[in-house]
This record gives structure tokens, C-alpha cells and sequence, in this order.
């Protein structure tokens, strides 16, 4: 049986419009939520964006594989509109099959990087 | 049905009384309590902060409109009291409607960030 | 009734050996439990630390009292042993009454600090 | 009775190429899976890698005696085959014996270290 659950929710949200050495996409600043899929069959995501003073966008729509992992960088979702920068969000992450979610941030505004994470909270 | 629960507790509370580049707020040393109501009423929120050697300060009032998210900075926090700086307290939120809660802190003390971030304990 | 559990562990611990800014204690290298008691009875906790190579340390004896926050730096644990530094550890903490514990340590080995937290793990 | 878990999960997972003062291992860019084993049986553990690309890499296997705990750096596994630097993976860890986990990561890829962890995903 595959680990995890159907909904998640990630309360904190925030992709800084600036970086040191950003040319490099690996320290380009960025927010990741990282989805694991550990079963047979590929599980199809959908993501819900909410923010502080509009209605919400998305629905966004990601597959991951079966037993593989996608890190899935907020700052790449683009259809229906990419997610403004400098600018508090949430999100919830529903899929079609059991995965587990971790919520990563790099931020790179200083010439040092920093990194939050933590398990989303999950919502079955 | 929204996503989440009433009752959350955050025990680490330190907002540093430095910064780097504090004229900026986005760089200004805070704490945060993100607030995720993804439901279709407004959550009425009230916190608790507890300290040390003292009787806890409170209730602070704060609503999260129906399906938005609202990134609290503790450094906010004026009525009854504000937060003192440079000083550990702990807090407890209590929603009217069920709410995630994720709590984060920004640290420009030096010159280069820093950053944690964990999902608060749900209470339910 | 007071919020949390009375069975927590921790996994992770490492106190860095070194730091910047060290002769300032807000800046010294440091682990921290931070405990809540929301209740209106002391919480009487006991910590054991688990080593790689050797038997546990302990117990150590805190008092939360009644409707405070302790944020306890392992750092100053120094009955029946200190622990020692540079050395991974984990840590399981027993109380009478319910608590919530988090874990953050603020590492400042390098001229720029940086800081992880998370709830512990909670064993009821 | 022992604390914990015998099944987990780490979505996040990424060991960077590059370290700064990297010839000393305590500041070498890692990734921890820290076990926890607090019973008196020692607990056999298999890791499962997963990845974006490829099909999941392992089992390995390690074993965290009784009333000990590991610190594994993923940076140490080698049998049946490396973990790619600078390469998004995911684990999942299975214990014979209950145990608790908690992630950390440190990043020395700028002159400055920063820090990740949160209390893995558990999945019994």
C-alpha cells in the first residue's frame, strides 16, 4: 500500500524576488514542495494557491510518477498564472493516490543562503 | 469541510531586537504565524503568549477571512500589549473554524539570514 | 485542560563546539527544547540523552511551572554530566503533566548564524 | 515499550556537490537521517531511495543498536550504490523495531552554513 495521504496543506508561502548567484538555478531563491509517491500507479496532484487579500488561483496540475519523487518548485507553476514574487501565500495539494509532502525553501537575498523545511501538514 | 483544526500551540517565541537591513521590512527580524483558512466563513483567531517568569499577555485578536491566508508577524502584535524583543515565549492560537497554522522566523542579526519553520502542534 | 503530551523525543542533537559571538550568550552555539505548560499544575520533566556509542545520560530534572514556557538549553545541562560537544545525541522527555515541546538549535560556527526547528515527536 | 514508528518518510532530499571548509567532515554539506532507537532490541533498518528519473535504489541497511541512536549521513551510503550529489531523492525507512526519525540537512555551499530539519513523515 502506498505511504502517505490524499490532502496536504502548507501554510507558509513566500518565493523572495531576489537572489545571489540566481543565474544558477540551483541558487535561484525558491520554494519546493517535495511530493513522494511510493505506489503502483502514477498519482495525479492538483494544488490550490490562497493568498491574503484575493480569491485563490489554480487549480495547478502536476503528475508524480509511480515510485518516483518530483520537487516540485512553486516559482516553475505557470498555467493558470505563475505565483507573484514578494507576495505571502498558502497552498493545499490533493492527489488521486496516497503521497507524502515536504515543504523547502531556499532563500538566497543575502550573499549566504538560508533554508527552512518541514513536513505539510496532512489533512484526511 | 475546511481543512485543519481549533487548536494549535507554538512553543519556541524569539523575535531578535536586531537586524540587518531592518529598514526593510522584508528584511526586519520577525516571527510568523501562518494562518491557512480554506474554509467559506472567517475564522475568528485568539492567541496566548506565554513567557517565562510572568503571567501570560492576551487575548490578541486577529481574523482569517474566509478562504485566505494571513502571515502574522508576532512583531506585530500591539493590543493589549506588544511582544517584548529578545524574549523567549511560547503561544497558543484558538480558531473559531478549524485553520492550519505554520510558524517561521526570519533572523537578520547578522549579516546574512537565517531561517526556521516547523507546522505548530495541533491540540484537537 | 492543558494542551499537549507527556512522551516527546528528539532525534537529532548536536551542540557545536564552536561559535561567533560566543561571549554573547544570545549568540553562542545552542540546542533548546522549548516546553509549554499551558496548565495550571507544575510539569515535572525528565530527559534522557541516547549517545552512538555509549549508555544514556540522565535523567535530567526540569520544572515547567504552571501556565509557563521553559526554552531549556541542553547547553546547560550539567546534572548528573554535561554533554559533551561536537557529538550527535538524541533525547527523550518524560513530564507528569501534558507539554509541547519544539526543537531548535541556532548554530554560529561560521560568521553568519543559521537555525533549524521543528516540533518533536510526540510518544503517547 | 520502545517510541516510535517502524515506518517513515523523508520527500526532501538533496546532497549538495559543494562545501566551504569541506576537509573538515563536520562542515562538509551532508544529509542526516537521525534514528532513534529507544528499546532494548536493536533495530534492523532498510532504506529505500527513490528518484524523478529513475527506479528507487536499494535496500540499504543499517542497524541502530538498542539504546542508541545514528546519525546517517546519506552522504555515507555506498552499498548497493552512491546517492548522486546535487540530485532531488526521496527515502523511505523501514525499522524491525519501533524507532523515531528526523531529518537535517547542512549546507556549507556558500561561505556561510545553513540548516534544514523537521521530524520525519510517519507512516504506520
Amino acid at each position: 500500500m502506498p505511504i502517505g495521504h490524499r490532502y496536504w496543506a502548507i501554510p507558509e508561502g513566500y518565493i523572495p524576488a531576489q537572489s545571489t548567484n540566481g543565474d544558477d538555478p540551483r541558487f535561484l531563491s525558491h520554494e519546493t514542495a517535495c511530493l513522494l509517491n511510493t505506489g503502483t500507479q502514477d498519482a495525479k496532484v492538483t494544488i490550490t494557491i490562497y493568498f491574503t487579500d484575493r480569491e485563490p488561483a489554480g487549480p495547478y496540475h502536476v503528475t508524480v510518477p509511480a515510485r518516483r519523487t518530483v520537487h516540485l518548485r512553486f516559482n516553475d507553476l505557470k498555467d493558470p498564472e505563475p505565483i507573484p514574487l514578494d507576495t505571502p501565500y498558502a497552498s493545499v495539494i490533493e492527489s488521486s493516490h496516497p503521497i507524502v509532502v515536504q515543504h523547502t525553501r531556499l532563500d538566497t537575498r543575502q550573499p549566504a543562503l538560508a533554508l527552512l523545511s518541514t513536513i505539510a501538514f496532512n489533512a484526511d
